[in-house]
């Protein structure tokens, strides 16, 4: 039985990753689940499950859980958070926080020895160089949720890592794939949001449409798979069927494949290095009848060409580049700003601020706050 | 430094296995090379690679082969051959030996504890309880050379074997995927010799293009790896790029790709479970555009239904199929039959037999004489 805490579980993947706890009840039990804001979810949420402790990071729903839920255990605010992140009898905590507050918890996860299931790829993004070093040093599993990352490190089971000449990210290449470069200036939020293949949440829907989240993907990748960024290359792959590939030395290509559904590799993340039956997940000749690759444009797709600009820089660009992309995505999501001027206002943070080869998390805090400011002040007025 | 001998060294997979050992001279000694008649390329092999041991089969070659070679060490026929298979000192013997003539030598190098690079599939199609069995009181590793299946060994490095779900084998679908099934009576045998994707000898490229190739690799798939018959799926990839897939049971599906070149299962047979740079072949945008999948007729391909029937029979069953699909080719070969009369034939002999749950080796070889008696009779007049 392995306990299990989820930080996000009303998001997107925290629910799907309750399904997974759903269908496998011998297998895992709920620790923990916190929420930022979304009590109504997370009272029917511990209802179900039962977890031992409930947190609501959104101090004003505090009582309106308290009232709901018949425990003591109800943690609050950025204190609460920080206390789950230390509970030491969880096997697995799950980081599904969207966004790059993520960061701190994953710092605490990995600094209190707890095996993490990484879904916010925003901390490794900005402090990879401190997310990995810690997990080292803590000698702490970093187990990848996203769909790409899951598939490369399936790919990599039983190889060793010096036979690795080179990873393939695949990218659906969004709802904007076909369409023409100048036609870019015209997309609406309501566009941006109707993904073809992936059922993900605004956030993340948009990083895909601008391939900001195939350029973050890049990073992390570099970062969980220890891979040099020129020895990434990112391809296009309308069907999402397959999910990464691994090139080792020899020419030899593995990949990864399933219909799109998050709740494998949240799955396979909680399971490793076991595995369970996800039923109605299966191969299909029909749907798996065409499987295209194609070259990544990146005069188009400029997010991609900054994320591999920022990660060959001092590493505060990767930072400025995460944080200027949240809120960027945000002022489009309110319909502030128009969809080409994400990558726009992005290049602008990252060519601005003071650049630092290896920032501390309290220099990441003030560039974070540098860039919020900054937008705040030129954009969000 | 692994000593290797070959079976069957001036075949085309042979000829490719001393590629391979000619790019890692630092890590492979050609302990023995042995072909069964052709003595001028067994004598330059000989002077290029210097082998302790050099066998030829034919008789008659002896002397040419004697009077061009300075060595002591030359071995002749079926005891000289089975002498090769007992060399202790030999880390893995590449069993390239063609046709139903492989199985002896198969069960003397296991026999002898010797870990075996089979690529004569007929030795696991014909007499796999036997071949498994031995391999597993002998503690000896067979590791597979075709393509499929050193994609399938590769897909599950690493993977339990209980949580596998399914077996998916491409086929590329030969010369004749998109030909009517009313034509292929016209077929002849230059027109079944023109592979679209692999350069491979005559007898196995005459498999493929009935797919009675498939058939037998779906035989060796179900022996080599232990799984149903009915949890193994044919499926046709034009393209040869995807060499077979295994799914688990969570649904993820691994695959493996490369280029078509059979110098990297024959080098990673050579090396695992390590492996070595195989230059030139290596992940390709434009190549991987189009990776299509199909399912497979088995109206057309009627060879590919007859090995289901068989390895769904009594043991002996894919005795009889694999010596008369091996003579019906070679009679197709010599324009003595009509591409469709090769099923026709197998059928014939598979219904005609005496069937036998289990054979014994002994068994086996009355199996065969009977089947080629059989097809001598009636068709070789």
């Amino acid at each position: 039985m392995k306990n299990i805490g989820i930080l996000g579980s009303t998001g997107s993947v925290g629910k799907q990753a309750l399904e997974v706890v759903r269908n496998h009840k011998d297998k895992f039990k709920i620790k923990f689940i916190a929420a930022r804001s979304s009590v109504d979810e997370l009272i029917k949420q511990s209802r179900e499950f039962n977890p031992e402790y409930i947190c609501i990071y959104d101090k004003s729903k505090y009582d309106q859980l308290k009232n709901n839920i018949n425990t003591e255990n109800i943690l609050v605010g950025h204190d609460g958070l920080m206390e789950l992140c230390q509970l030491s009898s969880t096997d697995v905590i799950l980081n599904a926080i969207v966004g790059y507050n993520g960061l701190e918890p994953t710092l605490k996860i990995i600094e209190s020895g707890i095996d993490i299931a990484l879904s916010n790829k925003e901390s490794i993004v900005q402090a990879g160089h401190l997310v990995i070093k810690l997990a080292k040093s803590k000698d702490v599993n970093i187990f990848p949720v996203d769909s790409e990352h899951s598939a490369l490190w399936q790919c990599m089971v039983g190889e060793e890592k010096k036979n690795i000449r080179k990873i393939i990210l695949t990218a659906s290449g969004g709802p904007f794939r076909s369409l023409e470069a100048h036609k870019f200036l015209d997309i609406t939020v309501k566009q941006a949001l109707n993904h073809p293949n992936w059922d993900m949440g605004p956030k993340i829907t948009i990083d895909s449409a601008t391939m900001m989240n195939k350029g973050f993907e890049m990073i992390e990748a570099y970062w969980l798979f220890n891979i040099n960024a020129k020895n990434i290359e990112i391809v296009v792959h309308p069907q999402s069927i397959i999910h990464s590939m691994v090139e080792y030395i020899d020419g030899s290509i593995k990949a990864q494949l399933s219909n799109p559904d998050m709740r494998l590799p949240i799955q396979y993340a909680l399971s490793y290095p076991d595995r369970y039956e996800l039923n109605n997940l299966k191969f299909d000749v029909e749907k798996f009848s065409k499987l295209d690759i194609q070259p990544i444009n990146l005069n188009k797709f400029k997010c991609v060409k900054l994320a591999f600009d920022a990660i060959n820089s001092k590493k505060s660009y990767p930072v400025v580049l995460n944080v200027s992309n949240d809120l960027a995505v945000e002022l489009f999501l309110k319909e502030k700003i128009s969809f080409t001027q994400i990558p726009e206002i992005i290049e602008e943070c990252m060519n601005n601020h003071n650049c630092i080869d290896s920032p501390t998390l309290s220099d990441i805090l003030s560039l974070t706050k540098w860039t919020e400011n900054y937008i705040n002040n030129k954009y969000s007025s």
